[in-house]
C-alpha cells in the first residue's frame, strides 16, 4: 500500500537518485563542507550582471552537471521539478529555461529540495517518467535583496539571523539504478560515488508537510519560525512509518540553525522522542560559525540542496548511512506579508533516503 | 502505459473531478458569467484588511466550498496541491494555513489551475491519495500591488492589458465517482451538476508545458507573451494522443485574451492545425469587453480556475461537451525581472477533461 498513516507515501518500488550536483559561491567554498562541493564559484555573480541572473546560472549549471553525471541529454530527464525563493521563482525560470523541460514550478521557501524530491520520487514510482530532475538554488545576494535590504544598505545582522547559501543544488530521481547500483549487500558499492554515475540512494517514503504558524514574527529568527514545522513532519514520519529516531542513521533538517536546532530537539521531547544525537542541521554544517560569521547558520533553499548532495548522498551511497530522513524547512513569508505584520509560518517536507 | 509521447500522461484509472468552487469578486459578478460562480463577494475586501488577506479569504473560502460539495471534511483531504501569483505565494500559505491539510506548494502563474489539477490528478490515480484538492487564485488589486503600480497612482492601461481576475478556485480531485456519477450513457447524470455533489467529469490525461520565450518584453501585453507556450502545449498534445482539433469539443486556454487568442490561432495555423472553431478563452468569456472596459480580456491564476469551475465543468458534467482540453496560460515574470529588462517567458499547462 503507498499511503501510510495520515500524510506519508512508501514506495514499493523505490526510485533511484541517479546522481546529483552542487554548485556554490565562495563563502560556502571556504567552510567546513568547502571541498566536498562539485563547482565552487570564484565570483559570486557567476558571470552575470544582476544576482538573480547568477542565481539562475548556478542552478542550471547543478542541472546540467547532474545530468552529465547520470550520463543523460536533456531529452532523458520528461519533467523538472524546480523552484527558488525569488519572488515568481524566476531563477528557476531564466534559469531552467534553455534545457526546454516539461516544468512543474513548485513554492516551498527553503523546504523546496524536500518538495522537489518528493514530487520527483511520487512521479517517478508511479510510472509516469523514467527520469526527472529535481532542482532548487538560493543566493545570498538576490535573497537579502528580496527579503531584507540591498547589500549597499550595510546593515546589521541580529545573532539570530541565518545568511543565505548561495548555492543550487539538482538531483536524478530515476527508475532504475545504473550499472553499478546494487543491493546493500553488495561490496562494490560501498566505493560508489554520486560522481562516479553510480548511485546506491533510494527515495524509499515521504512524508508531506503541514503549514504550521506559532506565531513567530521576527524574519530575522527564521529558526524560531520553522522549528516547529520541522517537528510537526518529523513527528508524522515517525507515526507514520511505525519509527523512531533509533531507525535513522541521521535526521537531516535543511536550515534551522543552532536557534532553531534547539527548538526542535525540544519540542520532539515534549511529543516524547528525543532525536539530539542522530540530528544534523544542513545550516549548521556547511559554515563554521565563529571563523565564518554566520551567526545562526546557513539558510536558503540552497542550503539543503547543497548540502545533500555533497556531505550527505555519498554517506548513503557508500553506507555508512544506511537511512536518512531529510527534511527541508521553510519560512512562509514575503516583504509584503512582513510589513503587513503576519507571522511567518514554516512549512517541512521529509524525504527517507536509504542506502540500496 | 501511463506515459504518451514526449510530455504527456494518459491515466488508466482517470481520477474524477468530485467537486469544484468558484468565489469571485464583484466586478466578475456582474459580467457575463456572473450568475453561474458559486459566491460573488459584495467587497473586494471580503471582510479583511488588506488586499492580501482578502485574496487568501477567497481562496480559503472556495476550498472549504468545494469540500462541502463533495461531502468531504478537510480530514478526508490528502494533500492540496496549490499556489497563487504574488512573491512567495503568501495568498495561499496563509489561506490554507487553518486547513492543516499537508500542503505541496506551486508557482506557475496564471498556469497554477492547470498544474496543480494535472498534480492532483497524477497523485491520485497513482494511488497515492484518495482525494486531493487543487487550489488556486488572483485577485485583481494585490496583483496590480505586485505586479505594477499602486492601485492609489491611477494609471492608465493601454489596449493590450488585462484585467486580474479577483476569483478563487477549488476542485477537489479524486479515485472514484460518487452515487450518481455514471457512465457517459447513463441518463441521470445528465442533469448532474457540480453543486449537486454528484459528478461526471474525469481528468483522462495531461501535457505539462515547457517554458517558451519569444522575446516579449511587454508586461502590458501577456496575451503576446503566453501565446507560444499556449501553441507549444496544445499541438504536443495533438502529437502525444495522436488527436487533432476535431477531437476536442472546447480547447480552452487560460488568459490569452483577444491578442493573445489572434496570434494562437495563427501560430498553430503555421504547424497545420486550425483550432477555430474549437477555441475558448477563459479571459474572454469572463467579462465584458465593452461594458467592462477590461480591455484585451480577464488574466490571473483565478481567470481559468473560476471560469473551468462555473462555465465549463457543469457543461461537461451534462455532456454538452464530451471532451476538453483545458489549458491555463502563465506569463514568467516578477517586477525584478521585468525592471531588470529581462523577458517575459511563458508556460502553459494542459488537462484533458472528459464527460464520464
Amino acid at each position: 500500500m503507498a499511503q501510510l498513516g495520515t500524510q506519508s507515501i512508501q514506495f514499493e518500488e523505490a526510485p533511484y537518485i541517479l546522481s546529483s550536483a552542487s554548485v556554490v559561491g565562495a563563502k560556502e567554498g571556504e567552510g567546513p563542507l568547502g571541498k566536498k562541493f562539485d563547482v565552487v564559484g570564484q565570483d559570486d555573480q557567476f558571470g552575470e550582471e544582476t544576482w538573480e541572473a547568477a542565481e539562475s546560472a548556478l542552478q542550471k549549471e547543478a542541472a546540467v552537471l547532474a545530468m552529465g553525471k547520470a550520463g543523460l541529454k536533456k531529452d532523458a530527464i520528461r519533467y523538472i521539478f524546480g523552484g527558488d525563493l525569488l519572488g515568481q521563482s524566476i531563477a528557476t525560470t531564466f534559469g531552467l529555461m534553455e534545457l526546454n523541460v516539461p516544468l512543474f514550478g513548485l513554492f516551498g521557501a527553503c523546504s523546496t529540495a524536500g518538495e522537489a524530491l518528493s514530487l520527483a520520487a511520487m512521479t517517478v514510482a508511479a510510472g509516469y517518467a523514467d527520469q526527472v530532475l529535481a532542482v532548487t538554488s538560493s543566493h545570498f545576494a538576490s535573497a537579502e535583496k528580496q527579503f531584507r535590504f540591498p547589500l549597499e544598505y550595510a546593515n546589521q545582522r541580529p545573532l539570530s539571523a541565518c545568511w543565505t547559501v548561495t548555492g543550487g543544488g539538482a538531483f536524478v530521481v530515476g527508475r532504475k539504478g545504473k550499472t553499478g547500483a546494487a543491493a546493500p549487500s553488495d561490496g562494490k558499492t560501498e566505493a560508489a560515488a554520486p560522481s562516479g554515475g553510480k548511485t546506491g540512494a533510494r527515495i524509499t517514503g515521504i512524508t508531506t508537510g503541514r503549514v504550521m504558524d506559532y506565531g513567530v514574527k521576527d524574519s530575522m529568527n527564521m529558526g524560531a519560525a520553522m522549528a516547529p514545522a520541522a517537528c510537526d513532519t518529523i513527528y508524522r514520519n515517525f507515526l507514520d512509518f511505525g519509527r523512531g529516531p533509533q531507525d535513522y542513521d541521521r535526521i537531516v533538517t535543511g536550515d534551522l540553525g543552532y536557534v532553531g536546532r534547539e527548538i526542535l530537539i525540544k519540542l520532539l521531547q515534549e511529543k516524547g522522542f528525543d532525536i539530539t544525537s542522530a540530528h544534523m542541521d544542513c545550516g549548521i554544517e556547511i559554515y563554521d560559525r565563529k571563523a565564518q560569521d554566520t551567526h545562526a547558520g546557513g539558510s536558503g533553499c540552497g542550503c539543503s540542496a547543497v548540502t545533500l548532495s555533497a556531505h550527505i548522498l555519498p554517506q548513503i551511497i557508500k553506507g555508512a548511512y544506511r537511512r536518512v530522513l531529510f527534511v527541508p524547512t521553510g519560512a512562509l513569508l514575503s516583504k509584503v506579508s512582513f510589513n503587513e505584520g503576519q507571522t511567518v509560518p514554516g512549512i517541512a517536507h521529509g524525504v527517507v533516503i536509504e542506502h540500496g
